[in-house]
């Protein structure tokens, strides 16, 4: 303590008109403060309380800005946007083979990994994701750009049946992972590995069990894509004689550790199956409808209790990383298709967005919530905007009114990485004029062959 | 023609990345250039062509931006802005009854129209949109918020057999509406009256006919609800035996002088009358989602050839103004909803926010395409971004990436009336005030009566 009687701390961020804290019971400070100190929150609470309590290095005023905590996006394959918008309103399998699978096999390499990350992370932090939960190849170059840039990931080193590009020989994969894995012994604690199992209908039964087996030896997530088109639940029951996720829990794969992307296609049982092995689901509304996929069951997966996130998908089919978007839309099209406009509220969509994302990934003791002990991961969003005015209700705002471009600063473990929506320690306009030269080459490969 | 041989011109926008046309053929110049004279558009094609032909007053170098016809909202409810968010997530009757109805009968004034038709003005040109069709009441104040910000406007005074806030005596409509007509007579020609006959089910078939009637004596556009739910077709099938658009053709209402706004529940059948009678339709699909009104047949309207326009509705039920995110939604639900990826593509979405907008609204003649001749309507958005890199297709781009907040320069007329995302001759921070001061007495009569 100091000898005015205050107690010195890293970080106050004071004087916003709302601090969200998205706790269990959605408390909201109007004005409100919170305290940050060595990257955690050390308290959250009136203005005037932590004003008066705290000293701090640096304190921001927030008057005109609503604080929250930073989003989570729990299903991306960043690397990817370096194919945005390279194929679109095409037919799925004309997509993947003419475009997706050619552009990968020729161009995914480690350092095309790291700048299409790297480029990611500046869409995702500038639109207020502080953590996001990846799948692709070569992921140890994903992890040096969330490092670089300074954002909390989830890296999910992909696994398959089939030639990759980072392992060409299936038979190699366990190598590979025990390399990656490995890489990891050097990280910050924030950037944590996953594996990703692709699909069922493109790993064995055995590679997913030995997959998941590894995770448990690990503790670390393991995730997958489930039940996401109607034709991988036919391929699967022909095969097996069962549904994907009936599948994946009689292979022992679901329990609070596994985290189904998708799922889209999954009836009344297989809700009841999630809920009940406590698996966790990314909801990727706008990759499910630009690929046709169809519209997932949410408010039947809320209420069944399942530990929900939103996901972008890769840019190859959204075409962007934007939350608030996916947060618009999740609250809006399950009313149309429920028929119910009660459905889905604005609060259930940003509790998806934050505490059920962060749930859904095992991080919920650590991220998803403003209180303290949690890290400080926050986000400030400017409310003063013809746009979001007037104001009768923050939370309405947020998800139905707001948008990524409003964000305007981004803490990650207590560090500004977006101040006055500006990406900070990075050339922004470097990154991407690489991703154009690179850009370039990848369009005279596609529709020059 | 001056003595260095060039032409004199009042703006010349070039080096625009990318001008996309939208006209017939959809031509691209890439990177391309327009002249406008006088408000109208005097060239439109490569840089090097019209930077050597014209001399202009004022010229703009649009290096990394794209340059499109400014974009057209065909529904909208302006002065509803000032009720943004305040009932969310409730059952239909609720939200009508509890919150819209009390806040509309105890607010709306004209003061109040001006305002709120303002701040939806400031939100609309600050996301590129340059003309709207609005309906709503004490319309001339609508018209003063539009002519004040230079937007160009169709205004619809509300009509119904019901008692409004400025006709409390559904007896004496006739005197408003002539009164209401008369005021145009004052007005620069890209403000244009119209009538907003509500619904089927609020007008009685006799007063729909009168007020088609008089929109075919003045030339003006005639606009009414159609098919909105499902509740509205039982209700009409009940009273007259038949179908809402099937009950509009018989009374003769449907014409190409006629916009329906929704139409979300109509058959193949009421398809084919709409294209045969030429009536317009505007896609209000955010709208329809939030409120669980249904998703419209798009494909098969699309299919048949009706003039389309996407509009965002009023902001009680979106809850913004923003074209953009309607654009990008549309071109992707439809795809889930109607199970074929390659529908509803990025460019007809585009072409639906302009062209077909402006054909729809009966303007098609003189907005909605960069053509010599039209109106110099134009928007330049800023590609230089993260989430609109790299740029493989500009049209994928703008229809999946894009935001409203990436519009960077606007014209009405040949008038920049945005330039570098600041409105220009109104004070927004004012309005803001005015609208927040205002929203606390909405907020204390319907919160704490
Ligand atoms: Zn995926
Ligand atoms: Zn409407």
């Amino acid at each position: 303590m100091r000898s005015d009687g205050k107690i010195p701390v890293d970080g106050l961020l004071t004087r916003a008109d709302h601090v969200l804290t998205c706790d269990a019971s959605f408390r909201v400070f109007s004005p409100g403060a919170v305290a940050f100190h060595r990257g955690t929150i050390v308290a959250v609470g009136p203005c005037s309380e932590l004003e008066e309590r705290y000293a701090a290095k640096e304190t921001w005023s927030l008057q005109g800005h609503l604080l929250l905590p930073g989003l989570v996006n729990t299903h991306v394959h960043a690397a990817m946007s370096l194919f945005r918008g390279v194929g679109d309103d095409l037919p799925l399998h004309h997509w993947l083979h003419e475009r997706i699978f050619p552009a990968e096999s020729r161009f995914v390499r480690p350092q095309f990994v790291h700048l299409g990350t790297l480029l990611s992370c500046v869409e995702m932090v500038l639109g207020g994701t502080t953590t996001f939960c990846d799948g692709y190849f070569f992921e140890e170059s994903a992890a040096d750009a969330a490092e670089r840039i300074g954002m909390r990931a989830v890296l999910g080193q992909g696994v398959l049946n089939f030639p990759t590009p980072d392992v060409p020989d299936p038979a190699r994969i366990a190598d590979r992972v025990a390399a990656f894995l490995e890489s990891f012994s050097r990280r910050p604690s924030r950037l944590t590995p996953s594996l990703f199992c692709h699909a069922p209908y493109s790993c064995t039964p055995e590679t997913l069990q030995w997959a998941k087996d590894l995770c448990r030896d690990h503790g670390l997530l393991f995730q997958i894509h489930v039940s996401e088109t109607a034709w991988e639940v036919q391929e699967i029951q022909s095969r097996y004689g069962r549904s994907p996720v009936r599948l994946l829990k009689d292979l022992g794969i679901l329990d609070k550790r596994t985290l189904c992307a998708h799922a889209v296609w999954v009836d009344e049982e297989e809700i009841q199956i999630l809920a009940q092995t406590r698996a966790g689901v990314s909801h990727s509304l706008e990759s499910n409808l630009k690929l046709a996929s169809g519209i997932a069951p949410l408010p039947a997966m809320i209420g069944a209790g399942i530990p929900i996130g939103l996901g972008t998908d890769g840019c190859a089919s959204n075409n962007d990383l934007d939350l608030f978007s996916e947060m618009s839309l999740a609250a809006k099209i399950h009313k149309a298709a429920f028929d119910d406009p009660t459905v889905c509220s604005a609060r259930q969509v940003l509790l998806m967005a934050t505490q059920g994302g962060a749930r859904a990934l095992g991080l919920g003791g650590i991220i998803g919530s403003l209180e303290v002990g949690k890290r400080a991961d926050l986000v400030a969003v400017d409310m003063d905007q013809a746009h979001l005015t007037p104001l009768y209700d923050p939370v309405s705002h947020l998800v139905y009114a707001a948008r990524s471009s409003d964000v305007r600063h981004v803490w990650v473990d207590g560090v500004p990485i977006v101040r006055d929506g500006t990406v900070q320690n990075l050339d922004v306009s470097q990154v991407l004029g690489e991703a154009r030269t690179l850009a370039r080459k990848i369009r005279t490969a596609l529709f020059q062959p």
